[in-house]
This record gives C-alpha cells, structure tokens and sequence, in this order.
C-alpha cells in the first residue's frame, strides 16, 4: 500500500482512534476469558500504538459477570501519560469502584431510543439520563474525562429509522450534564453516508462542535467504512473501532459487528492521516487473539494479511 | 433502512450496476455448476431489476472448462430490449462464437501492468493489448457494445503501487482501439479512496469522460464500498458488483472477492440513488445460490437479511 497522492477534499491530518475492542468485544465472549488475557490483549494494543484504548466496564457483576475482574484488569496496566484507559461506569457505585483504582477516563451508556432504552438499561430514556447525571457530575468533580456514548443514533430494531432531532436532544442533555465528548452508535449497522451527514449537520445547528463528536459505526450491512470516510470529510477526527472486528450487537443475528480497526487503519494509511499505530503490530495482535478465541477474525485486513494457520499452509 | 433526507453533494440520482456474479463468480468456483443453474441465476438477477448482467466468457474451453457451456448458456436466456447480457471474448475465436448466437455486448480483459499481463494473459502488456486491437474492431464493426477491462489499476502483487500514468495509457489504447466503455479493476483490493479520485482525476486529465468509466472494487482489505463513495463523489455512475460477493482474486488467500451487489444496493438505497434493484429479490437469489454452493455468502446485508437456515432457526 502507498499512501495516496491526493487526498480528498476536507479530511483531516491525524485520526484518534478510540479502541473498543477490549471491552466491547471481550464482553460479548460467550466463555469468559482470564483477566491476564484481557490485560495483555492491551498492553499489546498499546504496543501497536493505540493511544485510547477502552479497557472495560464497571457494571455490576451480577449483570455482566464477564466484567467482575474489572478492578483487578485495570491495575494490571501499565499506567502512562500518553495512555488513556476509558472504563464504563453505569452507575455511582461503579464510578466509585473505578475511582478506588485509579481511573482518569470513564463513559456512561445512552440510548437515542426510549425502547432501547427500556430494553436494554431497564428504564425509560428520561430516566436513564437522569441517573447519569450524579455520576457525571462526580467524575467531573473529580477531574476525570467523561464520554457519553449513545446507541441506536440511526436506526432501532423495534422503531425504526431515528431521527437526528432525537439523538440531538439526547447529544445535548448529556454536553449539558458535563459529558465533554460523545460517540454516536450505530449500534445495529444500517446507517448510510447521507444519514451520517445529516446527523452531523443536525448536530452542528445545535451547537455541537465537531471536535466533541466521534462516530461508532457496525459493519452489519457492511457500511462502516463508507460511513467513517463520510464522517472524515465533515471534519469528524474520532472513530471508535475494535482491534480484529470484535464484538458487535447482541440484538443483531449477523457475526459481523464493530469496525474493525485494522479495516480503518488501511483506509486512513492509505489516505495519508496519521493514527500512529503501526498495521503489522495491530494484525499480529488480532491474530494472536483471534487464535485465542479459537475462530478466525472478521476483519478483512487480518485475513488478507495474518500468517496462514498451520492447516492451510500445509 | 430509510432514505436519507440529506444526500451527500456530488452525487448521482441513478447508478447503473454492472452485475458480474454470474461470469466473475461461478469462473471460480472448483465445481463445476449446471448451466441450467447458471442460466437460473441470470433470471433471478434480472428478475431482481438488474439489467446489466455479464453472463460468461467465450474463452477457450481448455482454459476454463466451467466455461465451456458459454454458447449453450446464452441460448437459454430470455433476450429482452432492456436487458444487456455482456459476455467476454479474449480473442477473434470468442468473438466468433458469442456472435454465432447473438451476442450484442462484449468485453475484453486488460492489464495496467506488465506481470500481470504475462501472468495472466501469457503475453506482454503492448502484446496483449495488440491481440485485443481486431477484437475490437470486428464487433465494433457489427455494432456491439465493447468493454474494455483493466485489471490492476490501483495495485500489484507482483509491482506493488500503480502509477495513474500506466492506466491512463492502458485506457488510451482502449479507447482508441474503439472500445466504448471502460472498467477499472482493483483486482487485488488495495486501493483507497484518494488513490480513486487520483486515478479518476488522471483519466480526466486525459480526456477521458467520467461517462466512460466503471469502477470495479474487491473487498480483500473491506475497501470496496467507501472506494466506490468516492467514485460516485466523483461523478462515476457505473459500478461493477457481485451478486453475494460471489467470486474474486484467486491470487488473494482471503476468501473475499467481489463487492457484493447487495452491500453497494443498501448504501445506494440509503443515499436515494435509483438502481432498479429490488433488494429483498437479490438477497433471495444469492441465499438459493449459497445454499446450492453450500457455503454461506460473504455479502454482510445478504448474511444479516437472509432467513436463517433450518440449523439455526431450530
């Protein structure tokens, strides 16, 4: 690959990927994986030159007892000036447990959608923003980095297109609450380039600086990466993705789900936008895990380019 | 999905898709396929609302024996005013028998670079484009429409990164040998979005209208849908793509290949881009040739519409 002699019109310099792979997918892992595991899994995604690397979530353990080793994951890493480890907190009680090792970067978990909402936080949008807003306000307090991350920002199973009117007025109870950044879900994968435009466009009429907005798209329809190029050329500089593809949405029956990071880099590389991660490094990785995991990655960029396994090879 | 309120600038109100699963897919498939089934499929596409579907290659049966029911096929379908069936010849043979039963469109396979053109076509890249020069001019002078393909436009196992310039001179000799329409390959995947709007901008530059240019993108490295964004960005309204995903590189190890014709539906879709296409009829016809091939399709929108199969609705 040779980066490209004439990048498009309006894209940016440098990228910030923000990786979720490590939580986002590991916590959709049907066996648990051991913590030692998870922790090396970012120490070499850090090796790679991932600089935001979302580590895990605080939720309660009853919930999601994948995530009970949170605590215990977290103060296995390595902590440096250059690194932030995002966690996600749900709640107070889970902002406090992060707060107890160390934590400097947290998110909470919105819903565009009053059903996923309902469904998936087990109360209503209001009510859910509501309980986020003593958690943001003491991680505020307290100096941490807050993201609001919102789900279902262009399409809900049971509702339907969204609007960007909805997401706008969910993007600005949590700027208004303290969130000092927001990633907007495509959580089940239907967004196409024009939505994204008019979401962001929506969201700039409202007074939402592009620099506070990252993009979280899913690669069920296989939009993803059109979607990021389109985002990029509004002057979008975040994207959330996950190392090898992994994890993705529970409500949708396809494999595929996140952006796969290494997809992102090829593209990015090839245009010419710094990220700092080296594509080599990030593959080895992906491969290492995805042997782990015992099934192959779906990223497109780890099957082109990891080491044909034993069987294949011979 | 939705139509998005707020198309993208640049873009087109209709694209045509040219549908290649039927030649460029089952060309690759290790068993051979009934050209009763081969002609099934065309039907379906066409019944689906394409109207460009390439359907074979009058190449000599000895290269490719699932091919050598080319004629037979042609004869099975229905000829209809609005309906192109273009086929491939790589020689005066080819031309031949594809007019003995009323071919009306035809293509022939180019290379951007040397290797290739002596990997692949046993010949040099001035040689090979020489032999195609009587091709041209006979079905021109019989009034068929003339394709000209160009393989390796972006990059090369062999040569790495392409130089625009090659292509540009590649495309010269088409044209100027009287091929009406041109199709630039990414054979191998690699290409990314300013090195399209680079190549695009080249071919202007030399008089190229955008009128006479296709793009044909591979998804070995997922770049295929955010390259053909940019390409429509550009003004490009043909787009070559693969029912499925069907077919690809066979000298790529990855398993995929082809844009699939129902990922770049779902964008056009999105984006309000008339196609013709009846998205739920393609997806059915590409989940009865994955459930006759016996493998699950690589297309992401075929893979999350397509109903289940019994093992895993039970």
């Amino acid at each position: 690959m040779t980066p490209d002699v004439h990048p498009l019109a309006g894209l940016p310099e440098a990228v910030r990927i923000w990786e979720v792979g490590a939580r986002d997918g590991l916590q959709n892992e049907a066996v648990s994986v051991p913590t030692e595991v998870k922790a090396e899994l970012v120490r070499r995604l850090v090796a790679a030159g991932l600089r935001t690397v979302e580590v895990t979530s605080f939720v309660s353990p009853r919930w999601v007892p994948q995530l009970a080793d949170a605590a215990e994951l977290f103060t296995r890493l390595e902590q440096r000036p250059d690194v932030r480890y995002p966690v996600l907190v749900p709640n107070l009680a889970g902002l406090d447990r992060a707060r107890a090792v160390g934590v400097r970067d947290v998110a909470v978990f919105a819903s565009a959608t009053e059903t996923f909402a309902r469904r998936n936080l087990n109360r209503g949008l209001d009510e859910s923003l509501a309980q986020f807003e003593p958690v943001v306000a003491a991680a505020r307090t307290d100096g941490l980095g807050v993201r609001g991350y919102v789900s279902m920002c262009f399409g809900d199973p049971w509702e339907g297109a969204v609007a960007p009117e909805a997401v706008v007025r969910v993007v600005r109870r949590l700027l208004d609450m303290g969130c000092d950044e927001l990633s907007l879900g495509d959580t089940i994968g239907v967004a196409t380039p024009g939505h994204v435009v008019a979401l962001l466009d929506a969201l700039a009429a409202a007074g939402v600086p592009r620099s506070q907005v990252g993009v979280h798209f899913h690669d069920t329809y296989g939009q993803a990466l059109a979607n990021t190029l389109a985002a990029l050329q509004q002057g979008i500089t975040t994207v959330d993705a996950s190392a090898g593809g992994l994890g993705g949405c529970p409500y949708a029956r396809s494999a595929t789900g996140n952006l796969a990071t290494e997809d992102l880099v090829w593209q990015l590389d090839g245009l010419g936008i710094r990220t700092g991660v080296d594509l080599a490094a990030l593959v080895a990785t992906s491969s290492w895990l995805a042997e782990y995991l015992g099934r192959p990655s779906p990223s497109r960029v780890v099957r082109a380019l990891a080491p044909a396994p034993p069987e294949e090879s011979a």
